[in-house]
């Protein structure tokens, strides 16, 4: 197996390499597309089965609506159609005839969505009305990664409906407060939660809330974002309600989203130089037995208790024997660590005579003998648990070390500048103009605004002018 | 709520009606799309969890390959290509500039897999290769309708390859297998199953396996096809492995689909006069409690009974209790038998006075009279099992009492013009031609041929030359 490039010296290759090894995905011949291959699709399912679950939790629903936006249906609310059209993919041809209408490949459905919604909602007995929907969308991107930016990916699009301000409010900070539960809990992912600055909101949302990660190359990655949409598209789409006293009233909507760059996230937040680190919620395997022999005496014995311990773990633990005979227990541990697993059992004739296994842990590499009697569905769990929460705490411990607060644009860019990268809290004067000046001269971007805001007479590190508000500023995926 | 139109005088409408008043689709204004609500949606997702599983059984792993297929990429294989792109939707603008190569939006996905396999695969021990995506696809249909024909609709589509022709057979034989006893336990729908003459067979394939169930109407329907592809898509996409001598071969390739049509299926086989009746297996509501009151006292007490046997049952039950007070009992019999909830359960004053619930099976109408105390999970199981199994026997019976053998081409045309409808075994020389003519005249398409051949001196009925094969002719979805 080929080598990784050092995660350190060239992270962008190293992340290819890590794809393309612990396999995946790959690209696909079609421009900016990739292929996710069944170990990599498996990541989605996963959380697809988890995250499913949450968005039902909420009261929604799930349902699946057209890939096709007409031009006339996608154009009607101006700000989305300026943000989305000019990335869209278009359907002239149906059929073998030119159409009457082009049609859009949803970039979102929104447009689509509220379009129902309009013969949906009558009264405000209809609301609040909360769907879902799981489905592919294309944007056509120039630059692309695999998961993390690609022509066609997929996702989940909630789309809900409400009565007031104070509902859909209520309702866009529950789906963050889900995805940023999802994110701890099942991706052992840490992130900062708050509101994006103007220019850098959903086109057409009157707010966007969004989670951020911090990757190991100290840059911001989105981890799942909602969108307060106002009542904007209720407006363009014609969704009206009457209230209880039988007033005709505008609904406000919401609409919120996580995508399979997802998956990029848990790559560049938990990889280390040996390859892909799975959180084992997520492994599609959890634990991997290798069975180390010489002699077909050996290979008898040992893969005899591999089997044991296998089905005693089965019924709890994502387990699998690797009895590959025509690979090296050498190359089964490098595979099994570039893809992640979390915890490797090694198990060889010294080993049985101990009546032991070798344990070994992907977060951290420790080496462990453990009596094979020990070997029980509850000691594995508590083992996986474990592997969990300290690969949650090793992300934490990365992210409040890279996380700095400023006063001086010096600081700022310094920061920004280094090898280590990370978020910086610095004091904004609350203009578009100063925010491009910095990403200009820096590259980086605000992520997001604090909840507090500066104190008194403190001035952006920039402009000079008073600070309005803390923004977080980093380098960003 | 409107009356559904009569579903022996006018089976066309009656199936729109059944889907708009059991809210489970409705047209969008995307011409010939459909737009899946809550509870047609939920169908889907049940039908995906249990065909999910057996596909996993199968040995197959769920990937996902890219929406668009590059004109020179579909264009490789001749007979396929001839097919599939006279109905293909085709991207021809991205981003705002015009393509330098048209996409072709997937009609099915055998030639952006195949093109994948020739990278996999380069040994017999990459075999066999077995494959499966949840997807949607686009088909440029002229004449739609809600489920059995939409221009975009989702699939699983199973793609394989082997190392030898036995090999793809048996694989063939396990997917038609599979769908057969999906069909079968899960939908409770009984099938015929067998071969499709050549003239039916699916686009660049070797022979096609077909599941076909009858709708009410007298009228077939595919319930899950397969087919074995033979080497041509190996040879179009450059597929080859070395064997276990070091010989280069060319790989046998199988794809077998099952596609939201199938909904469209279980509606037209178990639809009664009062709408949809869902198999207990597939039902996203399983029972209904129905509260019956007129004094708020009387509804205290009834809905508290109703809740500890909602409390009592929902670990193993899908069960929902009808609190709606502004809809009358009358009005929620008549919307969950529409909805084809297999089990009502009535609770009234009178009810409670005698310790009992009211039970209204919807396969049969039957109404009994149940303890309180009975309604424990295990009676509740037993209940919902005997439905499943009653909604096959009657389909069933219906399948067998429909399914005619005869000699002559007058009682086949007499059969195939009846009211009544249904499947006709009959002797086929085994042209083209005569299949035409057949259809031509009255309609009905070969669906399947029998296993056994007919007698020697048998003649064809239309033709009068001597059959070679007995074909089972029907109108068909």
């Amino acid at each position: 197996m080929p080598r990784l490039a050092d995660q350190q010296a060239d992270f962008p290759q190293w992340y290819l390499d890590v794809i393309e090894q612990a396999d995946l995905a790959e690209h696909a011949d079609v421009k900016g597309c990739i292929i996710f291959k069944p170990y990599g699709y498996a990541l989605w399912e996963a959380i697809q089965r988890d995250l499913d679950r949450r968005i039902k939790a909420l009261g929604v629903e799930n349902a699946y609506f057209p890939l096709f936006i007409p031009e006339s249906m996608i154009a009607k609310e101006k700000e989305h159609v300026k943000g989305f059209a000019p990335e869209c993919a278009v359907v002239t041809h149906g059929g073998g005839k030119e159409l009457t209408e082009k049609l859009y490949i949803r970039p979102t459905s929104e447009t689509i969505i509220y379009n129902s919604f309009a013969k949906w909602v009558h009264s405000h007995r209809d609301l609040p009305l909360k769907i879902n929907q799981w489905a592919n969308v294309v944007r056509w991107e120039m630059r692309t990664r695999p998961f993390l930016r690609t022509l066609e990916f997929l996702w989940q699009e909630g789309h809900t409906c409400h009565a007031t301000k104070e509902d859909a409010d209520q309702m866009v900070e529950a789906a963050l407060a889900m995805y940023a539960d999802f994110d701890r809990e099942f991706l052992a992912l840490p992130v900062m939660r708050g509101r994006k600055p103007e220019h850098e909101k959903f086109a057409g949302a009157l707010y966007t809330l969004s989670t951020e990660a911090l990757a190991r190359d100290g840059k911001a990655i989105q981890a799942g974002t909602s969108h307060n949409l106002g009542q904007g598209f209720s407006e363009a789409y014609d969704v009206n309600f009457l209230d209880a006293v039988g007033k005709q009233q505008r609904p406000w909507m919401t609409s919120w989203g996580l995508s399979t760059r997802i998956i990029g996230t848990v790559i560049v937040v938990h990889g280390d130089a040996k390859g892909l680190r799975l959180p084992p919620m997520l492994a599609p395997i959890q634990m991997v037995i290798v069975p180390i022999y010489k002699t077909d005496e050996e290979k008898t014995a040992v893969l005899k208790i591999a089997r044991e311990i296998e089905a005693v773990l089965k019924p709890t633990v994502r387990i699998k024997v690797d009895d590959r005979d025509e690979k090296s227990p050498g190359f089964k541990f490098n595979e099994w660590e570039v893809k992640g697993v979390p915890v490797r059992i090694e198990l060889g004739p010294r080993d049985l005579e101990k009546k032991q296994v070798t344990v070994v842990r992907r977060d951290t590499g420790e080496k462990t003998a453990m009596p094979i009697a020990s070997c029980t569905p509850s000691a594995m769990q508590t083992l996986l648990a474990g592997i969990q929460q300290s690969l949650y705490d090793q992300a934490e411990e990365f992210l409040k070390s890279h996380t700095h607060t400023v006063e001086s644009y010096d600081d700022l860019k310094k920061i920004i500048a280094s090898d280590e990268g990370g978020f910086v809290w610095a004091p904004w004067d609350g203009t578009r103009e100063t925010a491009e000046r910095v990403k200009n001269q820096t590259k980086a971007s605000i992520r997001l605004l604090g909840e507090e805001k500066p104190a008194e007479g403190v001035k952006d590190g920039l402009s000079g002018v008073p600070a309005t508000e803390m923004a977080l500023y980093a380098k960003a995926y």
